[in-house]
């Protein structure tokens, strides 16, 4: 509750807080409390502005207080809100000690209220005590009813003492009918369902059929189709668990209704037959969420080495799938069918190494073998199998043909690269002096006394550059990340005259460079292949254009990323510099990049350890 | 020369100088030229006023001059030296005409002149064109030789020609006389060696000799004698190799003295004994150079086997050593023998699948080649072995000890790297703070008149904060680069309270995230593993641990590399900022990065696109 909104109040209101803080200084929890309530200051000072100090008088405010209403009422203000920072703010000059501890705010002071309640006067401070379960921040109203159930059953001799009926419809004023009688159902004891369900307005025909139906049940079904009925499914796992093989359907059923698989695989033994079950449902559900290698870990270690083999093979697991298939053991035809599928598979994907070994190994079928392998231009280990299974006329038929393809096609790849480097390179150049000459421009106009959040915004140079931009650009950061990430692929074309076309440039080159710098593994390879087999020609000119593009690669860098590149020739500073001319000139070091992209403001690096020429070639 | 230095001489120039570009626009060459003798203004003027329009004009200018004497004078003092960009400015408003081609300016002027004079009369210009050989970047005084030789032979009968005699005085006036003996036994000609020596002071007892033994010898030996006498080392091979099989010794001495194994290999067929021998000797300087796996190659493809095995299994090259192995063929006993060396070799060189496929296919020893895999933590591969060769056993043996040790050296690395990762974030902190601090009270002490250069240089701020440490920078940057390197990995130290604490904290930390999304791969593999022999609790662990580390990354990279974290709390602009005060903030944003190390400018990327995590686990 705010203040009303005039001078006079608000004055008093400083007045008051400064007699507040004086009387909870002094521990005078009474008078604060009593002037709070009066002047309608929030209760929650009395906690906020000190904590730890209250915290070591909870038993002197109870005492203080000493009215079980008033108890409550500051239990049920509380809030995890600190008033000393919003509501009530502190004078300058004093310094704030923060609260201490992780949990929040309210659950620590329901805590400590109650267990000096408890230890004070368990009978007295009953229904304060009851608040202090309900408010915090997951109400422990199943405490709250075996309180009120153990008052029933044992109704206590105090004078002062709380009966169990009041007890009750005070919980029912804090807590709605429906929810207390769902977590009454909760404590399976159907004495305390039938104490709140009277209590409520519920109409015993509804139910008393229901309860009645429950208590014919075995206990752990019992509790298992109430825990269903409360839509606890962990803890109906775990009793219907315990109801024996007649009701492993239905357990099997909930798992997959609820994917509670690694629930429960939790309560059978590896071994037993329910493991078994639950692991080949839960392999058919992994399956279906394309998680077929950890359905297949899950067959196998169970047994279920068919459907094992299945699930591997179909996740091109090939390793698992033939140890499976060699643990069966498959029938060698079999073995060899599979090992064919493998490799064909392996081979659509690209993995011709792997493909090779099903295929030598398992199939025994070493041509197919060398064909991958020199498919994959894994040239040693081709070569390797062909004195292997003494097959060299595969040299010649097949060998040095994709030699020599292979070269031509890097050589025409590099020339491809080279010829985008230098291209983009230069529009880079282009694009950025247009832009340099453009925010100049743009500085000189607005003068110096344009807007300092103007100069803080770092896409404000450019969002001025094309205003029908800046409006496409408001759209899509409405969006979802999800859309922005795509919409941005779009917004960094590389078309000329686009507004984020030098970003769009970077990234080209960034993976020109990238690209470039993996080819030193495979062009090495090429390059011993080809001396080998005496085309010591191919191989010089492979060696020189690569080495050319890298050579190119390495002074281009600099020239890209430099931050003279970048800055432009205007000086930073000088006489005729100004804030704002300096600041244009940072802003211009950086490309018009967002902070989404930092990557373009970084140049890649090139793996210089990597040692891929050959000292034989010139 | 330069003008005397009173006043009045420079003001005379100034004048001179306008006169000389009027005559040289009106191509008058005669004026100009007398002019600028008599008054000693440097003759590449001449061509440096308009480098197109003279050498378009070119004979206009022979004919102008029209004397040997002064051609010759002209061509001597020819430089590449632009002389409009350096003795003699352009007036401000001419713009200039920048000379043509890649071709260094004397060798243009050089050739361009000869060919006009050659064009005009061989024989009157005579002087000049071999003036104009000497004068180029390289002088061509073997065709100088070739045309003094050509006037002794054949007597021109012009009325203006020069004789041989004349021509080779002149020469020997240009050139030193002990370069053109040389030169002119590089010829060939005898009777030019003649000519030259007879005309030099050279005493004949010191060279008939030499040259009465040359002209016993056959042809191309004589050749290669010279060649080698003159240190022409790649001529001398080329002769040698057509002295036919006797002289083969000979030649290979060259070879390996000169280092000459690529031009060598390219004078003989591949097949021949030559090229065998050729490679044997290249093969051995290369294994010597560390490059075994190149003199492999060399030796395998000549036929060399043996030889080329050795070096394949010096350098590991394992495939092509089995390769060559089986090509030779090894006997069997043999092979196993090769296989094991290989496969231990591997092992050392934790390279540990390889020598598994060694030890496995070639040793035929599957029990080494599961121990190999498992040590290595190639769980798959283990298991495809043991199952292939039915050693299940292996299992309960090794495999899952093998697979518990993983599991907790993996966990207490991530701990250790977890409790780095804390340490270095918090100390990164605090440096921050102290160096901003520091960064202030500068500013605020020096005031804004201190001086533009203090606020260009961006390690100024640091530099100024530790002067004891400014002194050691400057010794540091005499040194090499390499030295630099090494010092610096020094000057980073991690030490409390070091000049570059906060860089050497930025690179363990970018050190740890890199190391610990590479475990992604491992850790994923032992999960499956783990699972695949049900110890579930253990994956459970090892991936909640590792998932939170990598969660803790995740918002650990933007704290410490966030554009806010690296500035800090003070306001980059407004009322009260001045230059100074914004560049002091720009130059916070980075740490105290000297732009030899942007790298630690950049957040590391971790590499979200590997699925490591397991779903069946919790």
């Amino acid at each position: 509750q705010m203040p009303r909104g005039n001078l006079e109040t608000v004055h008093h209101r400083a007045l008051v807080l400064a007699q507040l803080r004086k009387w909870l200084d002094g521990l005078r929890f009474k008078d604060a409390f009593e002037c709070m309530r009066k002047l309608r200051i929030n209760l929650n000072l009395i906690y906020d502005h000190h904590p730890a100090v209250f915290l070591q008088n909870v038993e002197m405010f109870l005492k203080q207080i000493d009215s079980i209403n008033h108890i409550n009422l500051f239990l049920t203000e509380l809030k995890e809100e600190d008033t000393t920072k919003t509501m009530y703010p502190r004078p300058a000059n004093t310094t704030s000690s923060s609260a201490p501890g992780k949990a929040g705010k309210v659950d620590i002071i329901c805590d400590a209220l109650r267990s000096t309640m408890e230890t004070l006067n368990m009978h007295k401070y009953c229904l304060c005590i009851l608040t202090s379960h309900v408010r915090k921040t997951t109400p422990e109203l199943e405490i709250c009813l075996q309180k009120v159930h153990e008052l029933l059953v044992n109704p206590p001799s105090a004078a002062d003492a709380v009966s169990a009926e009041e007890a009750l419809k005070y919980l029912l004023f804090l807590v709605n009918v429906n929810e207390l009688y769902e977590h009454s159902l909760g404590t399976y004891d159907f004495d305390l369902v039938l104490m709140v369900a009277e209590k409520s307005q519920k109409d015993p025909k509804e139910y008393l059929p229901f309860l009645n139906m429950l208590k014919t049940l075995e206990p752990n079904y019992q509790r298992y189709t109430i825990d269903k009925h409360l839509k606890r499914y962990r803890k109906a796992l775990r009793h219907i668990s315990k109801c024996g093989e007649e009701h492993f359907t239905e357990l099997l059923s909930l798992v997959k209704d609820q994917r509670l698989y690694s629930d429960a695989l939790e309560l059978f033994p590896s071994g037993s037959q329910q493991y078994k079950s639950l692991s080949v449902g839960y392999a058919e559900h992994l399956v279906e969420q394309h998680q077929a290698e950890q359905a297949g870990l899950l067959l196998w270690r169970c047994g279920e080495t068919v459907r094992a083999l299945q699930a591997f093979v179909s996740c091109m697991s090939w390793r698992h799938a033939l140890a499976v298939a060699t643990h069966i053991p498959l029938a060698p035809e079999q073995l060899t069918q599979l090992a064919r599928d493998l490799g064909e598979k392996l081979l659509e994907a690209r993995r011709h190494t792997e493909a090779a070994l099903c295929l030598e190994l398992y199939a025994k079928d070493c041509e197919e073998a060398i064909s991958a392998l020199i498919e994959g231009a894994a040239w040693e280990e081709a070569l390797r199998l062909i004195y292997l299974y003494n097959r060299e006329d595969f040299i010649e038929t097949n060998l040095k043909s994709a030699i020599l393809d292979a070269h031509s096609s890097q050589m025409s790849f590099i020339e491809s690269q080279k010829a985008l480097l230098i291209r983009h390179k230069n529009r880079l150049a282009v694009v950025r002096e247009l832009k340099a000459k453009a925010s100049l421009e743009l500085f000189d106009e607005e003068g110096p006394d344009c807007a300092d959040s103007e100069l803080y915004s770092e896409a404000s140079t450019v969002s001025n550059l094309g205003s029908k931009h800046s409006q496409s650009n408001s759209r899509i950061s409405s969006r979802s990340s999800k859309n922005r990430r795509k919409a941005e692929g779009k917004k960094y074309s590389l078309k000329e005259g686009s507004p984020f076309e030098d970003i769009a440039l970077l990234r080209s080159l960034i993976q020109i460079i990238t690209v470039v710098d993996k080819m030193k593994e495979e062009v090495h390879n090429l390059l011993k292949v080809l001396v080998l087999f005496l085309f010591d020609a191919q191989a010089s000119s492979l060696q020189r254009v690569y080495s050319e593009l890298l050579q190119l690669l390495e002074t281009s860098i600099p020239d890209i990323w430099s931050e003279n590149a970048q800055r432009g020739h205007n000086p930073l500073t000088g006489p005729d510099s100004t804030a704002n001319s300096i600041m244009a000139s940072f802003q211009q070091q950086r490309p018009t990049a967002s902070p989404q992209d930092p990557e373009v403001l970084m140049a890649p690096k090139m793996r210089n350890t990597v040692k891929w020429r050959l000292t034989i070639l010139k």
